[in-house]
């Protein structure tokens, strides 16, 4: 089939929606040079038809029936922006049981439903592309599927929500605690008025999920994944980890190891020579290690509606591509195996913790005590003038066993010298 | 037809063909799980049989005669590793016409010979794929023809030559001179005993004329690419630079402007907080500018038998899929425009020059009259106490063009309380 024209169908018309169709009308002319053919958006359906849209001029393009794209015969490529779950998840299944090749930017979807998906897709004999449901414009998913698919991946360290990576900088930058840097993040459009999903860790895990169940080809749950937030990052946490040599990034880590995958995503104190501690601002970054490749990282812009329309129309012109050279797209991604999942008490980890004790004579012994009896061995201690018979101190352990750290810090609770432990971070070297 | 065994031949057991040989042999499993099927290396070609090899233990598989790998029906992929330029452009010919793919590492053959060796895969339908001629494994060809495709790509800035960014590095971090740093870098192999290619600008040249070809779709000589290497860059020059809030790299830029492509390589001083200023040692870095995704940094080591054999084995499973499928791989890439090239002198650009002058009244009047009279604008001036009634002055020039730039030069050349013209570079903000 030598198609001149391949038809596609939008599902929404919001900022990713918007971007889409922007790219693809401006950039039309290089487009059809590149591909041999060109693309025709056929039909956009949207919830509200009444609602002025600047962009969309052809009144006729626009239908409040999903229906009108679905069943649409001349349609080749159903591109889904419209965002949430079941109606996504029905609307895809719909699309691929109908013999359309499917595009999507649904991050809770694929991480969620991805492989239900993928396997009505082979089944079908089309596919799913889904490059903008992690980091935006990045080049993520197809690296991950083809560049470096003849490696073992070992770890992937993301730094892959946009709004906790610009509240971070905030606090690092420019001495802003937590909430007044939200705040700003709010004023400023790069988080919702609702930002529980980003800074409690869950946007982070989504994409955590895709990355790493085609990284290490392992069908991965959504509790198999530990998540903690920025929320508890204090100020004062940043700038003791300065001058410990380290930033503080809310990181999503997913590892190979020997009994299993360790998945997880929590703000972590990073080397300030690390890459990643260089990722600033809204900015994105995916570091990946690989057994050939050795380290990569990926850095862009993770959101937005040109950055995410960009790896959405880039998706678009491969799916393109397939239909033109009539291609059964071998659903590489959905030879998933099923890898055990080791919990974080079973690992070891680096660990930052500022507490305040007692300015008294053998109180730090004690402290100490309780961390030598545990088999905690401390790296590195920071202890500042006490002030009202108070001192604040701040420990970086050696790599210790997650259950071991946590004995340590349960004897320090029931000291009495101890009056509050503030902060308990994880260290990653 | 759906082969169970994709067969391919190995032009080749240097550096390169031994990372392949590597990978292939210890991630065979999963390969084999990823793409449905086995890849079997069944002869590699070397130019002396008799010489040990620990790596391959079947001598068998060796032979010194190419055509018992390009005559080999069974073999479906040959991948060329062999490295030069004629003998490598007459096999991957020959391989084509055969109805093979082709996977190469070859960039000084894909800078010369790439388009010919394009044209001749289309007519075949068949492909080559060439990720690893640039930037090693850092996936650099298949975002730019994938998942970027729908950018019009404004910009490139690439540090894409691992051997004078370890130069670089150690003049910068550790006080050395150019000569001290080359020696170093040779001692710990990331120099080669003849460094001129490297140092001189041209192996960063081949690898720009790949990555713009492709970003700008057009069709690129050597010769249109302005080349320098950083054999003149002083250890003063990079303390001047840090004073002033840049790092001096070697950079490889491509530019599409209104009237053409700009396509240069040339020391070039830049902001420290710009990311590809992080790139250190003998890592490399592609940064791109498309005018959907923004800003893009793809990172990682640019050079070494794993890390090129990752990308020469991504691409050996991509042409698998496409064997497997039997898809006539349309040679996207194929599809080259000629843009206009404009030289260096019709454009504008930042200067930094560092010149030696008399200390005496009425030199500086001198000196900027020089500059004001030929339309050039100062940004910045450094002047130290001198020595010996000679002052080192250092100037950042606002952007100028290039031609009234180099009158300025010529006026203060003339000039007798001029002492000397040390160094020359460009700025890029």
């Amino acid at each position: 089939m030598k198609k001149e024209t391949i038809k596609i169908g939008l599902l929404g018309l919001g900022t990713v929606g918007s971007g889409v169709y922007q790219i693809l009308t401006q950039n039309s002319k290089d487009i059809e040079r590149k591909l041999g053919a060109k693309i025709e958006i056929k039909r956009i359906a949207v919830r509200n038809l009444a609602k002025p849209r600047a962009l969309v001029t052809d009144q006729k393009l626009l239908t409040d029936n999903l229906d009108h794209v679905l069943l649409d015969p001349e349609i080749d490529i159903v591109v889904e922006t419209m965002g949430g779950l079941e109606e996504a998840r029905w609307a895809i299944a719909s699309a691929l049981e109908r013999g359309k090749f499917v595009v999507t930017a649904n991050k809770d979807l694929m991480a969620q439903y991805g492989i239900e998906l993928l396997k009505i897709a082979k089944e079908q004999e089309r596919n799913i592309y889904y490059e903008a449901s992690v980091g935006g414009g990045i080049p993520i998913i197809r690296p991950l599927k083809n560049c470096l698919a003849a490696n073992r991946i070992v770890k992937i360290m993301g730094i892959i929500n946009g709004t906790t990576n610009y509240i971070l900088t905030k606090m690092s930058c420019e001495n802003m605690e937590f909430e007044a840097a939200l705040a700003e993040a709010q004023a400023k459009g790069f988080a919702e008025a609702n930002p529980a999903s980003d800074i409690e860790g869950w946007d982070a895990a989504y994409k955590l999920n895709i990355m790493a169940s085609l990284a290490f080809s392992s069908r991965i749950k959504m509790d198999d994944i530990h998540v903690e937030g920025i929320t508890e990052v204090k100020l004062r946490d940043i700038r003791y980890a300065q001058e410990l040599g380290y930033a503080i990034k809310l990181l999503a880590i997913g590892e190979e190891k020997q009994n299993g995958l360790s998945l997880r995503v929590h703000p972590t104190l990073i080397p300030q020579s690390h890459p990643l501690a260089a990722v600033k601002n809204e900015f994105n970054a995916v570091f990946l290690e690989g057994d050939a490749v050795g380290e990569v990282m990926l850095y862009g812009r993770g959101a937005g509606a040109l950055p995410t329309g960009s790896a959405v129309c880039g998706d678009i012109m491969e799916a393109a591509r397939a239909i033109k050279k009539e291609v059964q797209n071998g659903i590489l991604e959905a030879t998933f195996t099923e890898k055990p999942i080791i919990s974080l008490a079973a690992q070891s980890s680096r660990f930052y913790v500022r507490l305040k004790a007692k300015d008294e004579p053998g109180v730090f012994a004690q402290l100490a005590a309780a961390f030598g009896n545990a088999d905690v061995s401390l790296d590195r201690i920071i202890q500042k003038r006490s002030v009202e018979k108070t001192a604040e101190i701040v420990l970086v352990t050696h790599d210790v066993k997650e259950g071991n750290f946590m004995q340590a810090i349960s004897s320090l609770r029931a000291m009495e010298a101890i009056r509050s432990i503030n902060s308990i971070l994880r260290v990653v070297e």
